[in-house]
């Protein structure tokens, strides 16, 4: 019962593993509109908080999406081009250790196996397959000793792509009441109501998608927004005197 | 040569592996400090660009790094959240899996191995050892079928308290000439100067701690700061007219 035979093959395709895992992108527009949504939104709170005309509010607003979305989209592209280059260099450094201490790297591959209670006589054939295949034994210490997974290359650049577009598009949201009602005391409100109403529905998709409570996510989200433009809101007022 | 014997104890103790990973914490201090570093900066920058005075741009650095460390702070600690969750949901799954359809579980593992090109007849003792340890067996589907790590419970709190504190050290770099330099034309140039030797400094030091050239992350760090600074005055100068 324990090899890929037909039965086996039967169970497998019938069993779908349906294990839920957030695609890199659906992250990256989570990480952007997020911040998106919940900074430029509380600013613009803050400023109007401090008696800011709309005019100025709209400047600081635009002036934080612009900063923003490149500061977390060369951010996000720097953390993916780190991560390749990472991988890469464990690659190599796994690869040399194969070469030259075999022997220490098959202990390596037992001590894993043994870590789940298997028996040296149980694992020896494992390893001794995986010495015999050296590439796949550098796939398997890769993922198993290391646990890092082959980085897409072209991750880097769409992820930069992503998280500066969500958060130009989050950041736009609350912004938006600013820039057709001149008198900031109005347009803050608007701003709040549009603002609170647009992190509602991206907190419930966001939950949908990464698999927890959808209301609980969407009331988290909201909340959150609430609390930054509070905490701008008095700081700005703070400051002002 | 395949089983943890003595020989093998003291190759994996000789062979201290250094493999690097950077730790938890220090890539939540490089998140909020790089995002803290740049875009007060570079709101700041693009605000003097519009003429505001010293003092609204202060309220709006302020604002800002109010309501950024509060959303990647508690962006943060949902997120570590939200991975417990997922690990918590995932394992009672994997649970029900083993104890409803070992087979189909059985056949799982038999066909992960099988990716690394070891044969039946060489993984069934592996695969029949882990049926006669459920526990063991758990363990090895949530790391080695679905790749989870058991989430350090005070995980989440630790990372909003060290990105918000961290966004927020960066954050005054930035703004501190404002607060002594009241002409927002002269405290622009000062700001630029601090901001960018401290851009400079943190991204040598982010280099060094995640592996890569520390040179190189120094000038990275510091035009990802000049672009979205330099894009953030642009915007403003074009909002203002």
């Amino acid at each position: 019962m324990a090899n890929v035979g037909e039965s086996d093959k039967y169970l497998l395709n019938r069993h779908k593993e349906s294990h839920f895992t957030a695609g890199e992108i659906v992250r990256d527009v989570i990480i952007g509109v997020s911040d998106g949504l919940t900074v430029p939104f509380a600013l613009a709170a803050g400023l109007s908080g401090a008696n800011a005309s709309s005019s100025i509010i709209l400047t600081a607003g635009i002036a934080e999406v612009a900063a923003g979305a490149i500061s977390m989209g060369l951010g996000g592209y720097l953390a993916a081009k780190s991560e390749a280059d990472h991988y890469t260099r464990e690659l190599q450094r796994e690869q040399e250790e194969i070469d030259t201490i075999p022997d220490t790297e098959a202990a390596e591959v037992a001590e894993i196996l043994a870590e789940y209670g298997v028996e040296p006589h149980e694992y020896a054939p494992v390893v001794n397959a995986l010495r015999k295949n050296p590439k796949a034994w550098l796939d398997f210490m890769m993922k198993f000793e290391l646990g890092l997974e082959k980085p897409d290359p072209k991750r880097a650049l769409q992820s930069a792509f992503t998280i500066a577009v969500a958060y130009i598009l989050g950041g736009l949201v609350p912004l938006f009441p600013y820039m057709i009602i001149p008198v900031a005391q109005k347009a803050v409100v608007a701003s709040v109501i549009v603002t609170i109403l647009a992190l509602l529905i991206f907190g419930y998709a966001k939950g949908y998608f990464t698999g927890s409570k959808p209301v609980w996510s969407a009331l988290q989200t909201a909340l959150i927004g609430a609390i930054a433009s509070a905490a701008a809101f008095g700081m700005a007022k703070a400051v002002q005197g």
